[in-house]
Formats: structure tokens, sequence, C-alpha cells
């Protein structure tokens, strides 16, 4: 899968090859993640490991040594020389016990810093309804949230960015498509074969697991609390772990079987290893002979609708089709909050391009682009993502890394569209898939990654993807989902061909004459090439008939195979096509983790919640609030409320008595970028949330200068070098 | 249900208390158009029918004494007056029949018109990918659609219009809930029982029907297809059709056997109704036991979070929550094109108010607004619906129509709302439910209904629900949802107080003690107070205890009843809500046949088809052309197609060499409201599309003035007269 499938999945490896559905693809960022790490300590977990084995060996031969000394009764000093010797080896002991756990815990406590960052971020987007779990009052549904006010904002104005950024920027044609989906689309599409992950089931309770999940949870557990593993168990859990995604269920199963894995909640025995397929299942009409799916991702609805949006497009290549809409998975067991969930936000693009010509005409606006790169070639062991420049990865002669100027292009394109949010681009990378990720169709395939708490989070799939789909559905319809290329003029091209003499064959072969005709025609241009050469240089060449399963004997009368030359006015074929593929909700989740921060109150005695989102993405663009409780500034408040619900732009009045430095804690705890202080009837102030400076603007300006800011069309700089500044004295905290 | 439910259903009669879940209330527009057509005509349609009746049996008297005097060698004379008469009595009733026909297919060929204009609309809407049936290639799906480019635009022109009139304007808390629903919630509110139509299936086939369905379609058939029943027949079968919404399962089946109704397709005998759900089911998680439902509807989601909304309000009243998303209904066989279908957008706003204040301090600013109303008491024979101004509906002591300021605010909001993007005043009327319309809790209820090919349509309904969702969330979860009027000084209230006097009662009652003191603690206030009186004057009454089943006699020493006063410091109370919801796609579709129409060709030869959408709703704003193939001309439109794209203004540039008319026309049935023609490399003229006319403004003004149209700044009155004027000459057709 491209897209949505951070963890680690049981896709049996012989489906690999299809990466579309395999969730595999998905997984290697946190193989490789882990590998990376792996390689920064592992040498010296390696010898930890190995020197504590050793000074166990040691502990216990002096242990041996000491009772042997005190049963034979030897001298103290001798004894006492011996304890000595034996507690200062434990106290060895006791040290490497201590670097080896650090060595594996990682490092410097960066992951302690990381759990706590998550949980301050995840109680903070709680607590103020950026997210609700979904249907709370009745215990809620694993995998299913709801967004509350500003999380629900928030994915408003991503969309609304997204929609200018491609639809609008490129022209593309967006579609609405149901949810609800025919079995005979995805059956067509691959889905309802090879959509599953492998599970296991609790023989006696029936409850279920992913069956990877519970491997790697032990192969985890064991290398970070178990010491006392060999160095060579700790070698083979490590390789089990960074092969977790491309076990067989077989494989799995032999695993689960060997390390004794049961049940994590009630430790009874697990059956082996199936296939649970991931899509929502249904039944479309009264019958119930009509199988449905809920959609597992929009790009279906694009490609069965090929034919009309070409034409709309009045038969040109190359355009794109969008979609934003629901998407399906009914996970297994779903975990980490908001990255892994049973119901989420897709919005995919479908690019449709000539295979033969796969340039851009917008390529040389994105060149120039430097940003975070991982190469296939470069993601060995110890090697990391480093900044390459967008231009030389496509075009570059001897280091080209990109396949395409269109596939670049839209490298470039979601770099600005994710830095644009808010993303860090010092936390993003492109990933390149390695070539037993993709499938075997696909022509290059990369993600942007964004670095959380979590790891490196796959948020969006770029994949060439060459002509799979459309081929897929055109089989299964029976309906062409081709393009043409007319030649302004017609073109001779060369043709073969093969024109078997039939009366001769028919008095060769007899009864077989059907079978040797017919193997005839069907030869490819090679191999008719080759037997025309030999019939003439020998007259005479053995041909095998596989419908026959043996060799016959041709001659020059039995055939002709010949070269003509035709005029052809136009080409036909089946575009490529290039998809971005987006997880708003897994951006959105990022985007909110980049954007927090913590500041110290004036006293320094409490800490403060802030988003430091773009005015594009800020739920609420501004607060309005009278200094104090005060008619006319309330009356003031209402005439810029009411200039800014005009100008369409979000806002919150807030005439509660609480300090002015409270109140403002509680709009930048929701990440809003302005606040008007309303402390004179005249002028207001503007106080931006993350300087913290204030302008002084005239009460009939400030709704249009909050309005301009929010659009884009200026920014707080050119707003801060227009305005007087107010010096905020005690009023901010 | 609502809204979205346009044909008549077949929902139980026993049911129809539930309006929220029935379907019943929808189907009334239609029956009330069926009834008023019929009041007009009915009298002579059942004139002509007792006219037919008895004209038919003077022909066969008639007949008979022409026979008869035939058989008796009459004379000729005789003979040939005789047969005259004959004659002329048939002439009469082949009148007598066509006037009938007429009466019966409704009066001016106005239904055939309205088919026609609905071919047209659908015919263009298809053709230019407004829609497309969803998975086409596939033989599509009943009651799927995709939007196309076009209508992917118009819809998400509406729903931003929707949030900037409604959420934005009204500081609404917008939610975004999944549409995967666990089964408890939908039990909680009702439509895992209720949410159901009445179904027969063809006995030997399985084929299902909607049983309502099949009863409409007989006697429509019927009444216009067979001149000769009776009029009592008649009177039967339209007294039927009255009264399809409320039949029972039984009284279905009934006249399904009595009218010998049978599978249109095979002619099988069909099986009795029962009721079918119209929810998608499906199963959460993997273990297959735990079932969910693909929402039907977007409340739901509101309701459960109502606890979390409330106090993200700071605990204050009222406010509303808004939601937009899909929901699902397994339509039985869905009709009706765009208008009946299986998966659609709902836009859901929940107004939570307290019960004993529901005015609304905006009422005012809609006060003025008069439109059609079609109140209850006047939804008789004949009667339609007439201008009423809102105020007065709503405030009028003698004559007051809507309950509540709040649901009068709404209405006048609704108005608003569907007259800005472009539907006819004159063709949308408010109808407020008859009392058996509506569930047995709801305050009031009132449908936005627009009329179309298809008749009258309900696309907003707007109901005061009561307290019923949160009560019956409340009670299922077990979890409060209710709010808190917090008295700013404490308030003396007189409460009941009944105390039984244990020892006495267990000295009286032995064994029964526990039920009888349970009993008098459950006292309802009246009833205790009529207790208080009667012990006070004799001493002693009987009192019947429901768990005994039987009387007791208690004396005053038994039970002191007082009434105490108590200081309350609040008031706590479950919230009545006020419910506006949009069905999306059918105000689409109705703006759809608002919007077209059709223009000569200046020739008169051809017919052009224009949607006159306003630029707010139009798919695309702008279109950009060079009047001619010339490379300056191409680099202008260009520079043009820039500063648009960066305004984020939509549009479309058509450098084909077709002629400038046709290029008009191919935009006008996009219903694209400007063209800016490029005839010069200085100045442009920018083209309305209804009046055609054209002004001519510099280029780099022309993204400019195009964007602040679009916008709603200027109108084009506005840039008609702010800039010079250009006859089009002969460019335009």
């Amino acid at each position: 899968m491209r897209i949505l499938t951070f963890l680690t999945s049981s896709i049996p490896i012989g489906h690999t090859f299809f990466t579309r559905l395999t969730r595999s693809s998905s997984s290697l960022p946190l193989r490789f993640r882990t590998t990376t790490t792996m390689a920064a300590s592992s040498s010296s977990e390696d010898s930890l490991r190995k020197a504590l084995s050793e000074k166990l060996s040691e502990v216990e031969s002096q242990g041996n040594q000491v009772r042997s000394l005190k049963k034979s009764g030897a001298a103290k000093t001798e004894l006492d020389a011996a304890i000595e010797a034996l507690n200062a080896l434990k106290l060895e002991k006791a040290s490497i016990e201590k670097d080896l756990q650090a060595t594996i815990s990682g490092d410097d406590g960066g992951s302690v810093n990381k759990e706590a960052l998550r949980q301050a971020v995840v109680n903070t987007l709680e607590r103020r309804l950026f997210y609700i779990p979904a249907f709370k009052i009745y215990g809620g549904v694993a995998g299913l949230y709801d967004y509350g006010p500003p999380g629900c904002a928030v994915k408003s104005n991503v969309l609304g960015f997204w929609r200018q950024h491609f639809v609008l920027e490129e022209n593309m044609l967006e579609v609405d498509c149901p949810c609800v989906t025919p079995e005979v689309v995805l059956k067509a599409s691959g889905h309802v074969e090879k959509f599953t992950d492998l599970m296991v089931k609790d023989e006696a309770s029936g409850m279920c697991y992913r069956a990877d999940h519970l491997l790697k949870d032990y192969c985890k557990d064991k290398l970070e609390k178990d010491l006392r593993i060999t160095s060579e168990m700790a070698m083979e859990l490590k390789e089990v772990l960074s092969k977790l995604d491309v076990l067989s269920a077989e494989e799995l199963g032999a695993c689960i079987k060997k390390y004794g894995i049961t049940a994590p909640d009630t430790k009874n025995p697990l059956s082996d290893p199936y296939p649970f397929n991931l899509m929502f299942q249904t039944s479309i009409g009264p019958s119930g002979v009509s199988t449905g799916y809920m959609r597992p991702e929009t790009a279906q609805g694009i490609f069965v609708n090929f034919r009309d949006l070409y034409y709309y497009n009045g038969n040109k290549l190359p355009f794109a089709a969008a979609q934003i809409g629901q998407a399906f998975r009914n996970e297994i067991s779903p975990r980490q909050g908001l990255l892994r969930v049973r119901e989420f936000t897709l919005a995919e693009i479908e690019h449709f391009v000539d295979p033969e010509d796969k340039s851009h005409p917008k390529f040389s606006d994105v060149a120039h682009l430097e940003f975070l790169m991982f190469p296939r070639d470069e993601q060995k062991p110890g090697q990391s993502a480093r900044i390459i420049s967008l231009g030389e990865a496509v075009s570059s002669k001897d280091s080209k890394i990109v396949d395409n100027e269109t596939l670049g292009y839209f490298i470039g394109r979601v770099y600005l569209f994710l830095t644009h949010l808010g993303i860090d681009k010092n936390r993003l990378r492109f990933r390149q898939h390695l070539a037993n990720e993709m499938a075997h169709y696909a022509q290059d395939c990369w993600d942007a990654e964004i670095e959380t708490s979590y790891g490196w989070i796959e948020c969006v799939g770029i994949a060439d993807r060459s002509a799979y789909d459309l081929k897929a559905h055109s089989e299964k319809s029976r309906v062409d989902l081709e393009a043409q290329e007319k030649y302004s003029e017609p073109r001779e091209v060369e043709k073969l061909v093969i024109s078997p003499v039939k009366k001769a064959i028919g008095l060769a072969f007899k009864g077989d004459q059907k079978k040797v005709l017919e193997a005839l025609e069907a030869m490819k241009e090679e191999e008719a090439l080759k037997m025309k050469t030999d019939l003439e240089s020998k007259g005479e060449v053995e041909f095998y008939v596989c419908t026959l399963e043996k060799k016959v004997s041709i001659n020059s009368s039995m055939v002709t195979i010949s070269k003509e030359k035709k005029k052809e006015h136009q080409r036909v074929f089946t575009p490529s096509v290039i998809e971005p593929s987006f997880g708003i909700g897994r951006i959105i989740y990022c985007l909110y983790e980049h954007s927090y921060y913590m500041r110290p109150s004036k006293d320094g005695n409490e800490q403060f919640n802030v988003f430091r989102f773009p005015p594009l993405v800020a739920p609420i663009k501004c607060t309005v609030f009278p200094l104090v409780q005060k008619q006319e500034y309330e009356e003031v408040s209402k005439v810029i409320s009411k200039s800014l619900t005009a100008s369409g732009i979000s806002h919150k009045i807030d005439i509660t008595g609480t300090s002015i430095g409270k109140r403002y804690a509680r709009t930048d705890e929701l990440g809003v970028p302005f606040a008007i202080t309303v402390d004179s009837v005249s002028s207001v102030t503007i106080r931006e949330r993350d300087s913290k400076d204030q302008i002084r603007v005239d009460v009939s300006e400030a709704a249009s200068v909050v309005k301009d800011i929010a659009e884009g069309v200026r920014t707080w700089a050119d707003v801060w070098s227009a305005f007087p500044h107010h010096s905020s004295g005690s009023a901010d905290e």
C-alpha cells in the first residue's frame, strides 16, 4: 500500500510484487529506522552482550572458586582475596549491564523525551477537542475518531489549500465518487484477493491479533528487557525484526511456534496465521446477493472514469484527475492513535501521461528545490537521507535518482505543500522505495515521510504505476481505457506479415494442421524474423508447437514471412499514471507535533502550550477581546467581529472577565495566530502569537489587517513595519 | 425521516409517531400534490366517469334495440333511425372518453413539458460530466453516482457557502465524525429497529420490490389508462394513493392481494410485505461479533458529543454544532436519478437551546422576509402555499404559525441560503408538517420544498425535536447529557417530601412492607398531594400498590407528606434541539433545473443550453480565449490565466481554433458566468453569460475584475457602469 500503513505488516512474501496492495512498503521506514539505530549502536551493543556473557561466566567460575575454598577450609587471607575478586567481578558485571541497558533503550533518553512530547501534544489536542475518540460515551471504538471544532477547521483549511495548490494550480479534474463500491471493481483492482493482513486467533477465546505485531512485540521485549540472551540470539531476533514485513504466513507461524508466543491477554495457544481482508464488507440492495465494500482508497473511482475524463479533457494527454474522500480499512487491531485508523480522508491525484513522454513543462519551477532525499541505493545501515537538489536528482546523467520529470515535479510540489502547511523541512524526507518494495509494474516510487515521536511516518506516496490500473480495469470491464496520439501526418511503419500456406500445411500435418497454423500466426516478431532468416538460408527449420507439445519441421513452401510498409494515422496506447496520494489525517497529526511547543509563564511557574500554526492552517484566525469588561469595549469588539465574519475570517470573541494573560494562553493553545485587544474605542492592539509583538491599529482597519495576513496577502513582518508598535506592559502574562 | 425521502413509503402506521425514523413525512408533499391536482379536476373527472358509464349503458341498450329491430324485421326507416341514434351515442361516448383522458393526464400537456425539460437538463448534465452513473464501465449500480469535474466544483462551492452562511455567521461548532457507526449508537437512536421500508419478494425469482411502489404504480396505471373503471373504483384507488405512506404492512398486503398485483418483471406471485432495514450493515474488527452500520445521517455524531461540545462552549446555551458528511441508505429500488440515492452528502445543524427560552437574538434580522409558506391548517385539497411574512408567522398573537423564534430564524436563514444559491423563490415553499407526520415528541417541523419536474422535493428539514435525542442517548449510555442554568442568586423552591414511617408500615404489612414503602416513595406529586388531603380529612386512605397488585390501607401514622422550602442554586435540564438538515445533492439537482434554459442561436436554427448559475455557484468562474489563433494573444491569455490562478479563481483556457460563438456556447453549457476574449495585447473584453453584454478592460485588470465579481465584492452591474462597453459585432454566435 502506498499510504497510511506505517506499522509492519504480515503480507506473505509472495505478494510483495504487488506493492499497491501489500502493506509491506509502509513498514520499511520503521524497519530502516530500527536498522539505522542498530547500526549506530549495534557494534557496542554486540560487544557489550559478549562482555556481559563473559563476565557472567567469570562471576560463576569465581563463585565456584570461593565455594570450593570455603569447603576446603582455605586460609582466611586466601578466601578474602577470592571474595574480593568475586565482588569486583560482580561490580563489573553490573556496570556492563547498565551500559548495555542504556545502549538498548537508546542513547540519551531521547525515547523518553519523545514519549513525553507525544503525551503533552495528545493531552492538549484531546482537552481542546482537536479530536475526540468517536462514540466516547459508549466506550468508543478502536481506530475511529471525531474531529472536534478546531480539528475540523484545521482539516478544512488543509483541504482548501490542497485544492488551491494542486487542483487549481494544475487544472486538475476533481471528481467525487461513492464510498460504497461493488465487488467487481475491487476484484479488478486486486483488493478482494490481496488486501489482507495476517491474523492469529486465540484458540480458546477467539480474540484476534495481527501476527506480525505479536512477533514484533516479543522480539523487542526480549531485546530490551532480557540482558542475558546470547549475542547470537540477539542477532537472530534483530534479523526477524528487519524481515517482519516480508515473512510469509508459514514463516510467521514458524517463528510464533519457535518462540512459544501465546495470546497476550490469556496466554492461550494461538492459531496458525491466516489472511484477513481489511475491507469493510456490506451488501448492496435488499436481495443480499450483491456484495459491496467500503472503498479502501479513492483511486479506483478515477480509473473507472478514465474514458469520460479523457474525453472531457478534449482527448488530450497529459491530464490529472483528483479526488478527496473517505477511505476505510478494517484494521485487525488499530494502534498509534490518529496514525492508524479505520476510516480516514485521502486526497489522491492520478496524473495520466504518455509513457513515451514523461517530461513536465513546469519542472523548471521546482528544479531549484533542495531537500532531504533518501535514494534506494543509500538505504543501508548507518546511512540517512541527505539534501539533494531536485533538478540534479532528475536530470543528472551519471547519478539520476528520480525516474522522470513528472514524478520529480510532483515530489517538488508535495515538498512545497507540506512545508507551506508548517511541516518542519528538517523532519521531512523523501524516501525511494527499494526494488522489492515496489510492484513489479511500478516504474519508481517515493514516500514523503515525516518524523514524529512515533518515528518516520509515511504521509504521502508518489508512485509511477505505469499502465497497470487502467489495463486491469480494461481487461475486467472489456471497455477500452486507452489514449490516442494523432500524427500530424501519417507515418509509414514497417510491419512483419506472417502468411502460412494453408494447402502445404494441410498436406504435411493433416489433423494437426490447425494447431500448426495457429502457432505460426502467433509467433512474436523476433521469432518470426529468425525463422525467415533460417528458411532463407536452410530452406527448412524445426518449430516448436506448444499446443502439440512437440517440434515440427517447417519448410519455405509452408509460410511466407515478409516486411510490409503501412501508413498509420495514430498511435493507440494505455497511458501511464503517476499517483501522489495523501493521508490527510496523518499529515495533520504530524503538523500538530511539529507545531507544538511549550513556553513558560512570565514568573516561570507555569508552562503554556502553544501551536505555531501558520495563519493558513490555524483553526481560528483571530480572537477579539475587550481588555476589561466595559460596555463600550464590548461594542467595539462586536463591530470588529462583524467585519471579520463578513470577510469570512473565523474568529472568537472572549468577553469573560478572565485576565488578559489567561485569555492569551487559551487562544495560544488553539494555535490562534492573532489577538485583537480592545483597550480604547478608536484603536486596538493586534498581538502575534509566537513573538507576542503587538501593533496598534485603527478600529476600522483591524479586521482587514487580519484578513490580509490570514489570506497570505501580507505577512506579519509587513504589518509590523507599517503600524506603530505597542509595548504590552503588564497586559500579557 | 426529515429529509431525502421524497417518494412515498411503506412504514407501518404504528410507526408514524416516530417521524425522524419513519420515512412517511417526506412523502406527503407528493401526496398533497396529487390531492391538489385532483381537487382542481376531480369534480369534472368524477362527472365525466359517471357520464361515460351512463353513456356506455345507453350505447349498450341502444345496441340491443338495434339488434332486436333487425331481428323483428322492423321498417327500414325505423331501423335507420335507431342506428343513427346508436352512432350519435357512440360519438358522444368517444367525446367523453377524450375529455376524460385529457382530464386525467393533466390539463395542458404540462407533464409532457416537464418530462422534456428534465430530459434536456439531464442530457446536458451527463454529457458535460456534471454527474456520471458510478462504475459505469461495469454497468453501474442503481442509486450510486459520481460527481464529474463541474458537478464536483458546484458541490464544493455550495458547501463553501454553507460553511460561510451557517457555521461562520452563527459561530457554530463544526465536527467531523466517522461514517462507520457501532450498533449501540443506532439502537439508541432507534434506527436499528425502525429505519425500514416495506418490501415484497417475487416468490419464485427472489427479486425485491418496495411494496408501496408496486401499489402506487398499479393505482396510477389503472386511473390513467383504464377509462371504464367505475367512479367508485376510481375514488377507492385515489383513496389508497392518498394513504400510501400510512398503510400498515397488513393493509398494504391486503391491497396487493385484493388487486391481484404480481411481480412486474415475471408476473409471479409476491410475498407478504415485510420490513427491510435501510442501513448498510458491516462488521467492525476481525472477530465478526461487532456489528456496525454506515450512518444513515450525520446527526448522531453530534448528539453523542454533546457533553464535550457544551463544555467547549464554556457550558453556555444556546449553541449549535454542525457537520457535513456522507450518509448511506440502502434503498430497496432507487428511482428518480439524483433525488433518491444510496449515498449522499448531508449538512446538518443541531442547535441546542433551553426549552424554556427559544427566543433568538438575531430573529429581527430575518423577520422582514416574506416567502411562500404552507401552514399545517391550510394543507387541504385545492389550497396551496401563500406568501407570509416570517415576522408575522412567528409572533402574531392570533395567527401564530411557527412555534418559536429560533425555529423561525432558521427558516429565514434557509430561505436566504437557497435563494442566494440561485433557487427560484417562486418555486420554493416552506411546508409545515401535519400533526400526524411529526414525531410525538416534536414541537414543530417545516420542510423547505423545491418544485422541479418531479414535483415538490423536500430538500431541507427544519425541526424542533425537543429533548428526544439527547435523552435517548443519555438513557442508553448512562452518561448525563444535560445543561445547567446557574441562578445569579439561589432560588427558594417548594418541594414535596414524602416520609414513610418504617416502623408503622413494618408492623402493618410484614413481608409486604418493602413493596409498600417503595410504592409510597414513588408517588407522583399529584397523587401524594391527594393522599395528604385525604389523610388529613379521613385519617385513612386506600392505596394501590402495583407490585402487590392490590390496594392496601394507609393511615396517617404510616406516612408524613409535607411541603418543604429548599434553596436551589441551579436548574438542570436536557436542552431542546432545533435541527436544520440539508440534502446537498437534492439542492444541487434542483439548482440545475432552476438554472437551466435554452436560447436559440442567432440564425434560430439551433438551441443552446445555458445554466444561469450565480458566480458563487458556477463550477468555473471564467474562460479565457484568444479571439483568433495568434501567438501574442495566447501569451496574453496565459498571463491572465496565471493571475486568475494566483487569486484562486477557477477558470479554463480555450485555445482551440473553434469559432468564438461555439466556444461561448461550450462555456454557457457549463454555466461559466464570464468569458475573457483576448483581441489585443493591451485590453480584452469580458462577456457576461446571460445578457451577453461585454465590457472592455485593461489586460492588467481583467483577473481582478472577475475575482471581485466571483467573490461578491462587486456585481456585474457595478462593472457595467464602470467600464467602457464593447459591441460584440459578429463575434458572438
